[in-house]
């Protein structure tokens, strides 16, 4: 059976998450790399941001991903380092795009429904599905690696945000969807 | 007299506006470049961003500045497009950082206070003043592109942004600043 390949990116300044799993179009899923890519608060942005660049690239290059997943950031979000996250998220979509990937933004809630069953779902459950998922022997640490897992999974189980006229998109199975989007990316 | 070229961004998916200046200890300054690199509002978000770093590249290639001067965004805008803009942001500063070149960020207000006195002066007269500081037959358009240039403008004339320590730098006149962040960017 072909797989699907994705890389989910949790965008961050100071840790952004990367998780890339192979997904069957069953729903079972392999864990292929999973890490966090890190920079001194104390360094200026545009240094920064080049750290996260280089770091979405060597994942890219060594793991070749079908598709980019990054999770969509709110201006609503009463984080205060919510542009950071924003810029980062920018970065890791242009890596995408000049590497020839498609990419796609998944919110918070999105993942957790995904992954849970229902969008409000805590961190701990997520993470605790992850690793079932994954069948990992523990939780995938730190959260932000979580985090980058369960976009990865999401995506491939979601198939590619519904867009206009594509209602009967909605209809499919997860699994359907898997492998309809495993087909599209192949294309 | 060393002349200090700086590359003002004015980030945006639809309209990136992109000035270079010359500008010289006496705050005299001479137009070098002035565009905008446009992405169309339906393609995807990681092919915009493609687009405005390939345009922000060609620039900095093409006119080799000293330094990058990007609009800060801000989460409190009311502006829907804020994350898409602060996704171009992070673009920008990533294509400075990779061209090794040092990047600073100023706020609308710091930019409408060094170029017209004020904070809260309109569009129109940040414009005016731009086209008379640089000797321009017409104010510069479109505004995207006016305001890029007011970004390089106040950027050379405000040095770089004050740091903790730097309290002296302060009473510096605004021709003192020019020069002495001249001679910083050679180093």
């Amino acid at each position: 059976m072909a797989s699907l390949r994705v890389l989910g990116v949790d965008p961050g300044l100071t840790r952004c998450g990367l998780g890339v799993v192979d997904v069957l179009p069953d729903r079972s899923a392999t864990l292929v790399h999973v890490g966090v890519v890190r920079s001194d608060a104390g360094a200026p942005i545009e240094a920064r941001l080049a750290i996260i660049a280089a770091g979405i690239r060597a994942v890219i290059r060594d793991h070749s991903p079908h598709v980019v997943a990054v999770e969509r950031v709110f201006a609503q979000s009463n984080r205060h380092s919510v542009m950071g996250t924003a810029q980062a998220s920018g970065v890791a979509l242009l890596a995408a795009a000049e590497a020839g990937l498609a990419a796609a933004t998944h919110t918070p809630s999105e993942v957790k429904a995904a992954i849970t069953g229902y969008g409000s779902a805590d961190k701990r459950q997520v993470q605790t599905m992850v690793a079932r998922v994954l069948r990992l022997d523990e939780l995938p640490k730190p959260a932000d690696a979580a985090d980058a897992l369960a976009l990865a999974l999401c995506h491939a189980w979601r198939g590619s945000a519904p867009t206009a006229g594509a209602a009967s998109h909605r209809t499919l199975t997860p699994a359907q969807r898997a492998w309809r989007q495993a087909e599209r990316v192949r294309r």
